[in-house]
């Protein structure tokens, strides 16, 4: 079996992700990043989830990303909205962050002596963040593919996002024919320290709809009546 | 005065490239990485040389990289080679370091409303590092170009790497030029906690011999006679 670094938020679409990749045929080590989300629940998901799937190893880089701030996920001082998912990119993008992890993903991948990472973005139902979209991947794995000793040696690095053109109802399917316990994952931008979900913001909406869609139960615990 | 985003390691070639972003008429915004790195010494340094060559800010983000390992640098296991520069991409090698450092210079760039970052890269006397390269450089910024909300916006990101075709000595003579005070800067791999250097760690052979060819009396404090 040859590894593969997932990057694992803890949420839906990386459980979705790590699953996959999983039935593909890879080992598959998990990577979570600590870069002080408000929504810290979602890194004890990710434990639960990589331990639930077979994970070989899980690891959590932290990163103090709070200090530039610039986003309602790393600043408490700026709202997570609630309203409604709008148009437009929202203020929970945070400045970066893909590229951030993605780089991460391809250091541990280079000592690992990993040619794929998997990463579960998604450009269908998402909230428009530049850094979900197929341009942008192919532009990292490209940028990968001169930035390291391996890439010099010969190694081709392969950058996965195989739910990039799924719908969010596409995705749990996918995920419980793979056998995802969606009830351990943590998608919420405000959950609380028990992982319970507001229900309200763009995250909870979107996946909320997905379930609906698909004709699956929800299995998301809220901690207000919905 | 535009702002920009220097990455700023506490080296010859970083307090260089800040003078040279000073020179240029921007912000200098300075930002060093505490990766877990042997030679913690280069980022006291590095707030040396900030405050001397007056940024208008320098922050320190820590990563524990230490986690994977993979380099004399990071894992206390692998020691530093010192019996001179020889072909290849040596033990020193950090996987995907430039490209954690850039995409977290690229974070801080976007909240800044930065469109600049600049960074000490040079192909020319270095370790032989790929992502010390041209090709590296511009495949990032490509990338980054379609990473951010800022890009999406119309905003174009430049990577500067104003030393990345110049030899160790030009590069001596160009901080000189511009009153960059290296006996502030360390280079070394093994460097002390008073930021004394070994003398014989790639680094240090190839920042003395810059210094030898330049002309320029060598300001670097050894730990051992030389």
């Amino acid at each position: 079996m040859q590894p593969a670094v997932i990057l694992l938020s803890g949420g839906l679409d990386s459980a979705t992700t790590l699953a996959i990749a999983r039935e593909e045929g890879f080992a598959p080590f998990c990577l979570s990043i600590d870069y002080g989300q408000r929504h810290g629940a979602e890194l004890v998901a990710a434990a639960r989830v990589a331990a639930s799937l077979g994970a070989r190893g899980h690891r959590t880089v932290h990163i103090d990303m709070n200090q530039f701030g610039g986003s309602a996920l790393t600043d408490p001082g700026i709202a997570v909205p609630t309203a409604g998912v709008a148009p437009g990119i929202p203020v929970t993008y945070v400045p970066a962050r893909n590229t951030i992890m993605l780089s991460l993903a391809l250091a541990w991948a280079e000592v690992l002596g990993s040619r794929h990472i998997f990463v579960g973005v998604n450009a269908v139902d998402y909230s428009g963040y530049p850094d979900c979209r197929p341009e942008f991947i192919r532009a990292f794995e490209n940028m990968a593919n001169l930035a390291t000793k391996a890439a010099v040696e010969g190694a081709q690095l392969h950058v996965r996002a195989p739910l990039i053109d799924m719908t969010k109802a596409e995705i749990i399917r996918q995920g419980m024919k793979l056998g995802v316990d969606y009830g351990l994952t943590v998608s919420c931008y405000q959950a609380d320290v028990q992982g319970q979900a507001c229900g309200v913001c763009d995250s909870c909406r979107l996946r909320r709809a997905g379930f609906e869609a698909a004709g699956v139960a929800d299995p998301t615990r809220y901690y207000s009546p919905q």
